[in-house]
């Protein structure tokens, strides 16, 4: 190793700025270090193609299997809808629905012929264009964690979220391109009251970040705030935006088989209006779905058709997603399992279902660790490994979920940003090209020689490979020389660098000051009453 | 959850023993918990089969481009052969010798005639057959972390390893049946001299596991020396072993394009007698292998042909593996880098490579971890990911490695079997039997119920779900209250919980006492005298 030695740092030196600490706050390919610029860094990971051909874990016996089973429940079993709008709606699509009773059936032809309503791949706006994202398709994109009670960082431990908290980790979500939207309410911001709460936080969406953002669907009045407040930030007409989805909402079943008022409304208020509808059935196999993964595949996918034909019902072709989330609890505690084999292989079937459908798929990078410790880390990505081989178009939670979801970890983000651009690294196409051989370098080199000095390797040394955030590959006695750090260290040291450097995007003045107002109005006017 | 701690207690109840130390000490389906057997849960893991079409991640022109590049890499540039009776051979055999001049060129087509030669799928026989291997097709073998100059657990730290230490990693691997094969030395028994030490760890090998291992090539009489092991452990004639390989050898080149005394005398010596050779190039793209992972390919392709050619000159039809060991520096440091997204690509590319010639293929599991870290997990299991995707067979340093190689960590070992244990279950085909699909369980608790308490999950639960050696799925406040522990912890806990539970296989009397006498005989001549 001693001829790079004395070739790289002088090849550094020649490079400005600090490399080490861009390194360490931004990652990316090394070329981006010491250059003094950071934009190629961060714009490397706007658009993820999923290269790898989806994984075909089930048969297409298998698929249709799952398929004819969910479809006989939803005709047998039925579901419960219990918004009566919902079900008027659900008779006068041709369901069965029966006076003041909350079970619905839908025969087969009828689901079929309404999911077939459902358009494939669509683009969610943002308020900077350039942070649009593809959805379906070869299209990969990672939101941060969301709805997390809790949020922690080493130096101050695990506690309830506070406004605080909840900027703190959108500043981070717009720090790195590998995020592309948020996917909820990183952690609950619990210091402001829950009548003006989303008033608050979406406002901050889009003052903090400049990409798409969820509204969550908490009664209709929040829905028609955070459509509002969607429209203001992006400078549009009500009618623009029915052209163009800027807003989306997480639809989940209060497994097994309901949907309850809130969701309900969420749909009609969303779908009406052409927004996004992420419908995801949450079946823990073993505790609100069947213990095999099979049959919790059989609820999820009755789910799942229920809510994407009803978004069909209220708006025939508005944008709407198949999301998965089926897991396996432990059986010694009942406590949820995430990021293991039978995750894997749900996720991976999952896809197999969404793309039979049509319908553009949502997944989620779970981990059910209570640090950042080596099962934090496989978890995850055992997690995104199944996304990726499953063909996942949005992948919820990518990034700070640990505790099964409870926590939002500042360090968890970091170390999810680092795994998240080393699979964007892996996607990426394999250069083959007649330069790429390096037959030259090969000739020139020989039998016994090294690569250090050739021109080939000074020409792309730079450029060549993905530059970790977190991983240490200093040798065993220069790690030992600087204390031991661990990647949770490192992580702890990182979120912070990168708070630091955080950079507010512009915002139209006129856009900030609509919004003000339109905040300032509806808290005057109390927000959304609660209860408490 | 309250219904599932009413009813799992009970149940749990019923069984014998002490469920949750064998959990740990074994892992594999909750069913074998608690009912006071261990075999089951060891006889999982004997046998995997990949069940993932291997992905694509080069076109077929692609691999042309890289094929055809290395075949004129070793057509004009040629490799040095440093044994003249290797050259000997190559001239025999029709490649390009000259008196006195190391370096042969072979053409092309001579080259694909030798590697027509080469086997498929092998079996590596072991002295006990149950765990005779099977090498190549959708077959996938562990083999535990080899060749360490180090070895480190928490309590005592990094070191050199002993006798001792070489000893219980031998009895962590028999431990496991996920552990197919030893892949050498797991660490260097540095108080054993080096003229015998090769007598000392062959008998091992046999004394405290019953899989498969192997001899390195560090000279001829070392190779002789292994061999009458090899047969004597298996108590058969040399005609036997000759038709069932018993014994395996690592082939590195001296990258780039080199093959020295001791490997070619190696291959000469094994193929001769119809025992496995492992062809493995060790080509770091950005140090002894161009800066691309294409032009790293190259080389190692042309320098695996090579070697897989010369075992066929050897002997047409001798057992012979394709290994890929590409990956890249760190170009800050040149530090080797494992686990990345280049070497992801690197073993991916590879077995579409080993495929097109119908040669088995060996990977491994890297990281370049110093600690027990996140970082430790990532990058194996972003190894694992590849090896899977890429149609991997034999994959070495599966349990145990870290530091790029330099370390054998006892902590590490746990936690890789872990990780394998659960790359097996997610390839364990998922069941969509009638049964499997649930139909019954979901019309029996329909909208609005929960699963606990159904005869479906009662049935299953037991054996639903793997049951992971060291996830720690306790809620945050529990976990608190036992200390926090990290992976790291419980893998410390679970490696020492494991020696102490180890089982000596049994060992024919007759064969016990002619291997003592070998030993010894051998080590009264002096065993292989050295410079040293």
């Amino acid at each position: 190793m001693s001829s790079m030695d004395e070739i790289l740092p002088a090849a550094i030196e020649n490079t400005s700025g600090d490399p080490e600490r861009r390194r360490r706050t931004t990652g990316g390919r090394g070329g981006d270090r010491g250059k003094g610029r950071k934009a190629p860094v961060t714009l490397r990971y706007r658009s993820i193609l999923n290269t790898q051909e989806p994984s075909l874990l089930l048969s297409p016996e298998g698929i249709d299997a799952i398929h004819e089973a969910s479809l006989t429940v939803l005709e047998e079993t039925g579901m419960d809808f219990m918004l009566p709008e919902a079900r008027e709606r659900l008779k006068a699509a041709g369901a069965d629905v029966r006076p003041g009773v909350e079970r619905v059936r839908l025969d087969r032809a009828l689901v079929m012929e309404m999911v077939g309503h459902a358009p494939g791949p669509f683009t969610l706006h943002a308020r900077n264009p350039e942070r649009n994202v593809r959805m379906g398709g070869r299209n990969m994109a990672f939101a941060q964690v969301a709805s997390a009670p809790y949020c922690s960082d080493r130096d101050h431990g695990r506690r309830t979220g506070t406004q605080e908290d909840f900027r703190n980790l959108l500043r981070l979500a717009q720090s790195y391109d590998i995020i592309h939207l948020s996917g909820g309410y990183p952690v609950e911001p619990t210091d402001i009251h829950a009548s003006i709460r989303h008033l608050d936080c979406l406002s901050d969406f889009i003052k903090l970040t400049d990409k798409p953002y969820h509204a969550y669907s908490l009664g209709r009045e929040r829905n028609l705030d955070a459509l509002e407040i969607a429209r203001i930030g992006r400078g549009i007409t009500a009618e623009q935006m029915e052209l163009e989805p800027s807003l989306f909402t997480i639809i989940n079943a209060s497994s097994p088989l309901r949907y309850d008022n809130p969701m309900l409304q969420g749909i009609i208020e969303m779908s009406s209006r052409n927004q996004v509808v992420v419908v995801t059935p949450f079946t823990l196999a073993g505790a609100m779905a069947p213990v095999t993964v099979a049959g919790a595949l059989v609820q999820q996918n009755a789910e799942a058709l229920a809510g994407i034909a009803f978004t069909q019902m209220v708006r025939p072709g508005s944008p709407v997603m198949y999301g998965g989330f089926t897991s396996n609890v432990d059986m010694k505690s009942g406590a949820p399992a995430f990021g293991t084999p039978e995750y894997m292989k749900a996720v991976i079937a999952g896809g197999q279902l969404a793309r039979r459908y049509g319908v553009p798929y949502r997944t989620s990078n779970t981990c059910a660790a209570n640090t950042l410790d080596a099962q934090a880390a496989y978890e995850s990505m055992m997690s995104l490994w199944a996304v990726v081989q499953g063909g996942g178009n949005f992948v919820m939670h990518a990034a700070g979920w640990t505790e099964g979801g409870l926590t939002a970890s500042f360090e968890k983000f970091i170390l999810d940003v680092d795994m998240l651009q080393m699979v964007a690294e892996f996607l990426a196409p394999l250069d083959v090209s007649e330069e790429a051989l390096a037959m030259d370098a090969i000739r020139e080199v020989g039998p016994g020689g090294h690569y250090f000095g050739t021109q080939h390797t000074l020409d792309r040394y730079e450029t060549a490979f993905y530059s970790p955030i977190l991983s240490d590959w200093r040798n065993f006695e220069s790690w030992s020389l600087a204390g031991q750090p661990t990647t949770f260290d490192h992580a702890n040291r990182v979120f912070k660098e990168t708070l630091a450097s955080y950079q507010q995007p512009p915002l139209d003045l006129a856009i900030e000051e609509e919004l003000d107002a339109f905040v300032a109005r509806r808290k005057a006017e109390g927000g959304v009453p609660t209860d408490f």
